[in-house]
């Protein structure tokens, strides 16, 4: 087994060049809700797979799926070494609304230290930290501490529909001791995190459809049940105003509650609440009873309208009974919440609150589990050693908000710790205009992703 | 004063010239709301003013507003005989969504005795018949019972802001005895109809702010107030869901009772709230107490829904928290409401509902007043007589739920009674994909509308 010390050095060497990699990744628009750029999604596929193999991968495979493909690339030289299984994803969110973004969302753009382009934190540029550190190891020692198995696919932002049954069906080359995944935030900049614990999703589309066709206001109004007011009542209906809790029936009852040991680290974070607030530039918070923020974002379930959209919305004044009105919900789920069973709680909530005169389709757009798990964990330590060595800087570990359907399944099937390490900042706009990501975050995450192939291969 | 018998023969002659002619002015798109087309609205002001001219009237001008122009048109060669003021509008309505439309919107096509485009009914079809009806007179008899003056304006579908400017500025000029205007559809088909009463409007957009951009909705849900939920949660609040009644305090304060005359003469229509329902493809209509269907759209006000539009609504998922949302909602009022008297309620009530962490921008589109006007007045019974003749059927009176902003200013500053002699049909979807006219209608519209000058002209 080499040592780490010419990693460092090299990593150093090569910023430039894998900088004008990840942005000929970046300027690929793999939006994978988007059914025009199937052929794009595909070329980002394709193109990850030469660069597995430029690393080193030994194995190049595109697995196709019923949506779009899944890459996996392994290199196996290490025999009697631990397995590490990288996931990530190499779709990105839709750019819109386009003209919210300083500089065009699929041309990448450095300014001040930060690469802007969609998918540079969320999650292009995150994944592309392991085939780096991977390709450190094997050009500079020439092996690497640990087996690497890269499973990237492309429908993460669609919520991984087919990864599932690719996973199931390739089980046993997916074999693995450890997973490795970088798609969350750090807690603040100069602050690396391990995070332990996700949120879970449930995202619904809702259509609620009145009239044949849209109606003269004038002449039916005061007849005809409006589809738009009905569905608003119904998103109005799933929380309590004034104390900010969510009223579909049963919707707590599952849920966990934090530790003291938790509420007291979490206590000792460096957040300012003001802070939040104003950088959010809003006057008040959301109503939670009185949990604090992390706790809300970190380990209450929420209920979010995504979007919504009914009758004439352009400019000036159409006098119009609109036929239809849609709306886009999502649910943040806590452990140990079930996606199946809140939303069939939240439709029963909805179809009890439908009104003679329209109709109401609930489409069940994705769900995925929220996952925890133990911080002391030799491999979440062994992570947190590798980020010190790789930032310079105790980590912190945290939970997140966000979701990433595909943790909880790994851990079931391999029983194998995940390890959510990411390196992008909070405020770098993911699912946003102008997302970014830090470029001495993108390197330190290269060394501290070397770095930490070399602890696990350390482990007992 | 010639007698009217050569009339009927003139305009059966010239139907399909002057079917050509409102094909010519349908191929206009002068949708005034959209300031992408004002050329559009001003190429329809221009047609009409030369055909005014080809009609006979000996005074053309084209006003010009802040918005779009007047035309005005005036034949007044009867000395000693009544003057007619006929309102209409040459602007039409958005014709979106357009992929509803079996064809073009702006390429009227006939089929089974319908003029299909946007327009055809409101107004341009409607309007048009009194031009041909002066043309009738001045071709064959070479004069006209009265006096007729036109002022068709160009931007009824955006609440007419600056008509009531317009006919301040020349009110010497448009003084008259009478208003006629066609802009209001018969009963049913085969029943020709005088609307007494119209409703009134208050159109408003609300947006709503959140946070300074989207968010992602896991790292930010639970902390950050929904703008869309909030503006739910608004809109879901104007109408207590239970017996359908309007929940903004002191909206029905100053409105007028229908009288039992009323509700008995509506009572005799032929109306079959099965049918209505059924057409209109549901499954049950709109809670108001127990008032019946012609007296909620008649002679009770509403509360509407025009449109609605927050964060991500493209196809597939978005996990986005949006930063604003936006509604347009419209209020059609009854005598005696005031439009601003209402506004200023609904945006109190509004306002209250607002809750911290959001921002409410309250924008006031357009009001106009109800009106009601006795239907035993002389001027009403003549165009009764009129349309005897024009259709050969026996009238009917009736109240309308559209709203036409002037009527109310026209018989204020006039003293002269309006007359609503409307040729659409309740079916042919005015604001909405294939709107349409009868052709049938617009001929015998034509007539009546030439008998209506007779009947005038002959009143004591």
């Amino acid at each position: 087994m080499g040592s780490a010390d010419p990693i460092r050095a090299f990593v150093e060497g090569q910023q430039n060049q894998w900088l004008d990699e990840l942005k000929e990744f970046l300027r690929i628009p793999s939006v994978s809700t988007d059914p025009a750029r199937a052929d794009q999604v595909d070329t980002a596929a394709e193109w990850l797979g030469g660069k597995l193999r430029e690393a080193g991968c030994t194995e190049i495979e595109k697995w196709p799926t019923e949506g779009h493909p899944v890459i996996y690339g392994a290199w196996r030289e290490a025999p009697g070494a631990p397995t590490l299984l990288v996931y990530g994803h190499y779709d990105v969110q839709p750019e819109e609304p386009v003209e919210l973004w300083d500089t065009p969302p699929f041309n990448p753009t450095v300014r001040e230290g930060k690469l802007f382009a969609r998918g540079s934190a969320d999650d292009k540029g995150q994944l592309y930290i392991h085939v780096k550190a991977l390709q450190a190891w094997l050009q500079t020692v020439g092996t690497c501490p640990v087996n690497v198995v890269f499973l990237i696919e492309g429908e993460e932002e669609v919520g991984s529909p087919n990864i599932e049954a690719v996973v199931r069906e390739h089980q046993d080359r997916l074999q693995c001791d450890a997973v490795m995944i970088s798609d969350t935030v750090m807690f603040a900049a100069g602050l690396p995190s391990i995070t332990y614990s996700l949120r879970g999703l449930a995202f619904m589309q809702l259509d609620v459809t009145g009239a044949r066709g849209d109606l003269h206001s004038g002449s039916f109004g005061g007849a005809v049940v409006n589809p738009a007011e009905a569905l608003a009542r119904m998103l109005a209906s799933c929380r309590n105003p004034d104390n900010g809790e969510i009223t579909v029936p049963g919707f707590y009852d599952d849920i966990v509650a934090i530790t003291d040991a938790e509420r007291e680290q979490w206590n000792s974070l460096p957040f300012n609440k003001t802070k939040y607030r104003e950088e959010l530039g809003v006057d008040a918070l959301l109503k939670d009873a009185d949990y604090g923020v992390l706790e809300r974002t970190w380990a209450r379930p929420t209920f979010e309208v995504n979007g919504f959209l009914s009758g004439f919305t352009g400019e000036g004044s159409k006098t119009v009974l609109p036929a239809k009105a849609m709306a886009k919900i999502s649910m943040r789920l806590v452990a140990n919440q079930d996606p199946e069973k809140i939303m069939n709680a939240t439709e029963d909530h909805l179809r009890a609150l439908t009104p003679p005169g329209v109709r109401l389709k609930v489409t069940r757009m994705h769900g995925g589990k929220p996952w925890l798990t133990p911080c002391d964990h030799p491999v979440i330590q062994a992570a947190g050693r590798a980020l010190h060595r790789g930032f310079g800087t105790e980590p912190v570990f945290i939970r997140e908000g966000g979701s990433i359907p595909l943790v909880a399944l790994l851990e079931e099937l391999f029983r194998a710790p995940s390890v959510l390490m990411g390196i992008g900042l909070p405020d770098e706009n993911a699912h946003a205009p102008n997302e970014n990501l830090d470029l001495g975050n993108f390197y330190a995450g290269i060394a501290s992703a070397a770095f930490f192939f070399e602890e696990l291969g350390s482990l007992e």
